[in-house]
């Protein structure tokens, strides 16, 4: 085990088209370098990877630039839907919740959810009753809805099709996708999360890969943490977290072949849009997307913080 | 490929210490025996793999003896919460359905979810609004519900925990649990079903490993057909049809020794209590189980149906 730690958070694999600026780019970097400190500081006191990786989940969940939390997208009724999932790599507990809504930080419920050593997931109406029964503040109906939001729900009516969240749109504030984290922590512990508002005009009741382990997130000390973004049915359908894991643990890969070897697998079989951020047991870090851009940003074994898209 | 096909299928994992007679025992494998020759006449047709698993599973919710459409356990607030999943190896494609509720045959409505091509799972209310869309016939209140599972979900209520619906009940009509199948055709095409009406007394809007996609279905021409069975949160925690299928991806392992590796696996990091049935991509067929028995049956390359506890 090393004394050292890593952490790796993302706000989305997409086209981010409407990154044109220089001004507009380095939002982003700034709001992803600040999150990754308030992660480095939980780690460097001997904080666990569970608690970094919640930290920084809820943390991109308030920040509107992205996906999840406030500046949530919306589903064909014009509803913020949210999933959310977490996964301790010590023993493998995981929480996940879907489609949730009216809570500012759906992370803290999956995380409520997998305390209780009950259920693994719990969804819509009986997900709130559980979030009502311990205690979670609502967020006021439609405090995480922005006008940003509001119009490419009309954009997306427009051409009658799912759009991921940062297609076709046309500010900046629309752009930004799902968020998650992954780390690794001075016991050697890892740990990952996940969260998302899914895509633009879903219908109701859709689950993305976000809430699902092994998809959205997986995390397992005797392998790595991981944590995906992008259309999440491509995902899904190539339980890609899990994939990459399998790698880690059954060919003897470290980090970085082993999301290449998943981003193979993804793209062979699924034709897959999405992207992937892993720390694995070692505290390597690495990532890899089908996309154009995914903006992540990274700490590896205690060095500078990095953020690229 | 072969001109040969192999289909399994399962009725849940569990103790099934209520099965003291051999009248009790006799109508489980008679249900299994004749649910496999229906299936069988899909395959010999030279049917696809993806019609069979859907048949069969069907004909097994059809079925009170087992938990799954008619006979679900009920929730805790006394109502029939049903999820279901299907996957096609030939594509990856699925379609999962949770939390569905007055439909004879949720792994129909899974089917129409993964036709539809647009999302992989949907849950609640705007899976059965998709269902309505879909002019899917709904079950009238109630039909779903028999004398056994209401006495059922008394007990549990009494005992106050979670019981896999084959646990603490005292009627053979209590004790079947999630049905599942899985099938190579002759054109060496794989595919799997799983279908379930969950635990007794589980939380309204909880969802297992039976609507996973990797957890408690998956299908992959190049690896495996699988379906589980059994605590869906440990199930789920481990993904475990898609560790199997990456023990025949990675290690190149045939289907016995893949289920045993992922149930190693399954046993070693989450104390995992349930089954699996598996039919690789030359035919093979394997089960495994933690639990005491498991209800399943199995024709392995056009062979004789064989049915086991």
């Amino acid at each position: 085990m090393g004394k050292s730690f890593s952490l790796m958070i993302h706000g989305g694999a997409g086209a981010f088209e409407q990154v044109r600026s220089d001004e507009d780019a380095v939002r982003y970097h700034d709001s992803i370098r600040t999150i990754l400190d308030e992660g480095r500081k939980i780690l460097a006191r001997a904080g666990s990877a569970l608690a970094a990786v919640e930290t920084c989940a809820k943390l991109l969940e308030d920040d509107p630039l992205f996906n999840a939390g406030v500046g949530s997208v919306l589903n064909e009724d014009g509803k913020v839907e949210m999933d959310a999932a977490i996964m301790d790599g010590t023993n493998l507990e995981a929480g996940a919740v879907a489609g949730v809504y009216d809570l500012a930080n759906p992370i803290q419920l999956a995380r409520l959810v997998m305390a209780r050593k009950e259920h693994v997931m719990l969804t819509g109406e009986g997900a709130m009753r559980f979030a009502d029964e311990c205690d979670l503040a609502r967020s006021p109906p439609g405090r995480l809805i922005t006008e940003g939001r509001l119009q490419q729900l009309q954009r997306a009516r427009g051409v009658d099709r799912l759009a991921l969240d940062h297609d076709a749109v046309d500010a900046p504030d629309d752009e930004a996708g799902t968020v998650g984290a992954a780390a690794w922590d001075v016991n050697g512990n890892l740990a990952a999360a996940t969260s998302t508002g899914g895509v633009v005009g879903k219908r109701r009741g859709r689950v993305g890969d976000t809430p699902i382990i092994g998809a959205g997130v997986f995390a397992d000390n005797e392998t790595c943490a991981a944590s995906a973004t992008g259309y999440g049915e491509d995902i899904m359908r190539a339980v890609l977290c899990k994939s990459i894991a399998d790698f880690v643990q059954l060919r003897g890969l470290t980090a970085a072949p082993a999301v290449r070897a998943g981003i193979d697998y993804f793209e062979r079989r699924v034709n897959g849009r999405g992207g992937v951020i892993v720390v694995d047991r070692h505290g390597n870090c690495a990532s890899g997307f089908t996309t154009g851009k995914m903006i992540h940003g990274w700490i590896e074994r205690g060095g500078p913080s990095k953020s690229r898209f």
